[in-house]
């Protein structure tokens, strides 16, 4: 080893001390949307991060989506996804493939690759062990949209064994609803479990930089700002669909009492990572 | 309440006291096919006495299968299931349909009815915590199967958690193979967890009323035996195809030492309970 | 087993586990009169019940009354018992004898008799570990009544250890007092005791089948009632001699936090085991 | 005060300490006979000892005999005591009283007075908890004796959780026989006990001086000995009958890993005080 | 040993008792100076109470000076000791000599004398562990002092593991300052710890037989006395300088909570055993 | 930040992670001499790796020497510091300068630099809770040297309860010897400590690269060997005498079952951290 890199290396080793310092023992939410799953290289580096908080002391919880997968599959059933704002129309048949493809596709890739990585990942739906109970819930004109829900009740003592055992559970956005299972947006399960953990920071990894001021203006990304801002830029109407959720997603995690939340672009190799134990920030930070 | 079937009640619940004796803080592992999930009040049945053994104060584990479901999958997305002496053909896309199936569809809604029930279940993959880890196997003329394997290790981990939660696993035969999942019988998955958990006791829910001496002779049905005896059958050639990886699981659950063993008929409505909790027993019993 | 029989068999012991669930983990109070534990057959009907509930998760915890096993002994030392307004007069030698009996005969009768059906029982008395202390009471009159005391203060220290070993704890009710050991009534005791280990159900033994509106009409038996409506019921003075501590100590357990109480007829054959199981109530139920 | 006094105060507490150091956690049983509990000052003597051993971090356990009380009573009630070579002749009625005395007067008292000197004690009746098991014996010359039964089995675990709750347990010599409550001899009991519990120490409270190499002989009191010796003493003949069950339970003691016994007279004050935390012995010292 | 020596040993150790169980598990702070370890009778008195009320289940925390010893070593090394008000002018080079001398030095003197008794001590900085964090202060007239502070903040995190561990913190009144390593007055250190760990007692080890109502006259020597009046002696000007920080420090642990402060002779043998254990006080109590 | 920084710190921080995950949980005892603490930038280098092993996961625990400031305290008091084949003469009064320094300079000197950096850190001496025991030594020759002692026993107790609260120890080698404190060789201190705490790792840091296989030959740096092969090593005499103790403390400590050694430059900024966290060794390893 040339000396030189022997301290490079020893020098971003050492910036990394006051971060694992300061969330040792932290509880993070971290939500993943199903397209950064797709490619092997985003999901080994996702995972890599991962099992590296979990190694230096923090527990990290995992909210996957799954919507391009469930639509291929749909699909190749010959069935024709269809969506309402955002939200997916959920018939019983429809419903069947969401749990088929989030339980035994996408929560089991990732689960096999933190093994691969050295993580003991445990997957878990939102109906296990009670973790998620949902509402049904319609279309913002009324309309009927099956068994589409919103979580209504945590109860994350399963989580807590999991979490003492240092397993890190890996979570797909399923509920418990009135009549059967539901279907719940995976930014606002993420948000409501940050909450009822008591979770010291949220990360959304999304597929853009972060938030913008001026939607379009990439000059516009904002490295800082608070629930109060957040508010306002909510009701602005300046804001991508996709992101809307996360934005209310962050609101009710800080009135939650979760202190910390980030948006990331989870396109950037390592970003979580280099985010939580490097002096530069990436993408959005909220604060209260 | 007339005096009468008061004292009747009476009498069968005190009738369980010694059972219930016996059996607290017991590991119980229990093995149930796909086909009994398929109807409503056979699952309700099976699960009404799991979460009773729950509440009793035993550790129920529950192993399911669910052939029938992934063959009727298959055929829905246009694929012919395939089978050598019993073993599923499991090509990678097959693999994919046996996941999504076992924990999308079979498992979730075994969890479902716990739930209902009043107990708190947790769906698990045997990839989940590294829970069971398989190496491939052939079939019986060397055939080549794919993802088929046979559980190698098992680190139950995981299921010491739950268990200590007071959760009930309900696991799927899946382990991680060595390039990806496989695919695991359900029976011989049973007889390796009851083996690695020191289990009181192993419960096979079939649906035939138990062994025969006999294969065909109804006469021939055996209450009570050994597991010399069951090696004996077992080269004897006498045994269903079904049955013989149900006698070899009781054989390495045995030899592991678990001290008894059952085999029940699933399709009589509360069979477990009958054969927990009263004098009588149902089906065969098998004894080291 | 004729299938109806293990039908039957399966019936009730499903309609016990909503129940099992339900006081899972709950210290449960039961007074018995000392006259209910001189017949073997009561008292195995009895002793059964409590170890079950022991098994199945509860907490029972027995006191025990001794009137007629120490009038008797009295009698055999040429002693003639004597009472004002139901309190026995305890002089010094009578005190003596209290204890030999209740103690020496009573209490390790109910402790052999738990021990030959399985359950591990502790005779206790309330002068051990300062469980209970008494103070001075006279008659109603103001009669002299000699070692006569009321609960005064608990200490449970004593049994939360015995719980927490899964011991059954059998209690005499004899008092630590200001000049030695005191008499206390075994209704008060009980009820005080349940208040004291925020017990979740008191249950008193009786030999009568409950409450009645009238006194002496069978036909107005009360199976359910209020604390409020057994405040008026004790002011009316329609209620026995023998019942009004039973509906004191009810009252007093109510104040502590108790939510249900019952008084049951404990002539009826596991009397205690129908009302904590079964769908019927038994008796008279109280709720606050 | 006066300057002398203070310094032999000092003097004799930090003379205490090496004992107090050298018996930290140590469990001692002690053994008192029923004579030595009638008199008050010698009750108050005995307790406050064994108060002061619970304080200083010790786990004294005491075992008490009643003989004298029993007879007393049994001629109040017109019976008259019967012995064969020192066995209470023990009929179903004679037990009855036996179980009335020790349980119901003599522990009591002692229970009593602990509470008194600020100590927390429970009594124990061997039967409680399943501690004792006692075969029936017959006497020398086979004669039936009835109740009298020798300790088969010790189940401690009752002992344990009264211990870690740091209370004093008192313990009345009546085991669990085959057929009912026996009468088992206290020095015996408490030999067992000793060996059951890994005592690091038992002491026999008598009415002698100790033990005399010559009967009879004042001059000739023992006040070193090894096990092999008293086994030769006990050979020899020239032992008091009521020494004799002495010397066996310190032989049974010894062979199950207890490393000291004491015989002290009982009828000095605080004997049991001096022998522990002070350097001169009194009495008989048995090292294996 | 003759009896009237055995009765008077029997009645110093009952003595004891009722002071053993009033302070059993109590936190009792011990401040001790500099002078009283030079000798060693005066240190092995100490270290003997110290480790007795150990044994006995008290947690002493031993606070100890240094004084003449730094001040000779100062004199070995060529600089004269200075001195404003009472408080060492502490310049860099002081400051090392300071840390050498008192945890060289001094500190493990006292710990190993307590090892020669039996005593687990550990030598504790109040800048091992973050215990205690100072800031600078000057002389009454606004005097430069250098490295002198007064304690700002306890954190008694390192003290509780120690004293879970049975062992004896024996502490140097050195703590972290703003600059480095601070001398603070280790009766001032004594009550802050006192104050922070809720102790139950903190005794002054002094060269004077207690607290004087008037300077000068030993008739005036004050048994007793309660905070108030002590506010008042402050204000009254008429204590000696080295008795200030004593009361000034009583005063803060009163103020803290810690219910009971001795100024005590430390030239009397077992000083602190006598007031700790026997009838008689030594000294001046504090009350609040 | 550039996108290849970022790429460059996120390699080098998941490049640590196999590592991190490795030795999560494990007890690392690190020696440094006295040397080596005297800049303030090798102080801090070394303290912020040891924090930063505290931080993942690891136990380090580090044993620290002090030859140059005693040998400069000794000639500012005056003293000519004396050594026997690198054995220092220890006089009582040079045993004094040696406690002083070591334990009021050097130690206390790591102490608050692991607290600058974050770290909980305690000063231990081998005195303190019994942790090093030593017995005299003679020179090679059979020179008389004063307090100079070799480790005869370890008791870890201490340590554990300081390791259970995530504080760092920071060793000073002095041990309890027969007549009063001994100095011993701070590297067979290490060694010893190793053995006993069970250690998974013992890492020397010196002031030369490593270990020669030709002294004087830089080209024979030895990157990697054994146990067998230094034992030669030591045989063939061409070690410096300084190395001598660190083969000697390996070899010890291997014996004890420590699976793993290393001996590092220490004058290399961060040379733990990067031997501990990356892919390239620097220094020697042993493996047994």
């Amino acid at each position: 080893m040339r000396l030189s890199e022997a301290g490079e290396k020893a020098r971003i080793l050492t910036e990394a001390l006051p971060y694992i310092r300061r969330w040792a023992g932290a509880t993070v939410v971290v939500k993943v949307g199903g397209e950064a799953l797709e490619e092997d290289d985003a999901l080994d580096s996702l995972v890599t991060d991962i099992v590296l908080m979990r190694f230096v002391g923090m527990s990290p919880i995992l909210v996957h989506g799954g919507g391009p997968q469930i639509s291929d599959v749909m699909r190749r059933l010959g069935k024709a996804p269809a969506f309402v704002s955002g939200l997916r129309v959920t018939d019983a048949e429809t419903m069947e493939i969401v749990k088929m493809v989030l339980l035994g596709v996408v929560n089991k890739r990732v689960v096999a690759a933190m093994s691969r990585h050295g993580g003991q990942a445990v997957g878990i739906s939102g109906e296990d062990g009670g973790l998620l109970t949902a509402r049904r819930v319609r279309g913002p004109g009324g309309e009927e949209l099956g068994f589409v829900g919103e979580v209504e009740r945590v109860d994350p003592a399963i989580l807590e064994g999991l979490v003492a055992g240092e397993f890190i559970p890996v979570i797909a956005p399923i509920a418990a609803g009135p009549d059967g299972s539901y279907n719940v947006n995976a930014d606002r399960a993420a948000g409501a479990l940050a909450g009822a953990l008591g979770a010291q920071k949220i990360v959304f990894l999304t597929n853009v930089p972060g938030l913008y001021r001026d939607l379009g203006d990439e000059g516009s990304l904002i490295s800082e700002t608070t629930a109060d801002q957040l508010e306002k830029l909510l009701d602005s109407g300046s804001l991508s669909q996709g992101m809307i959720p996360k934005i209310e997603s962050v609101l009710d995690a800080m009135r939650a009492g979760v202190p910390q939340a980030h948006i990331l672009d989870g396109r950037v190799p390592h970003a979580l990572l280099l985010e939580v134990f490097t002096d530069e920030g990436v993408g959005t930070m909220v604060l209260p």
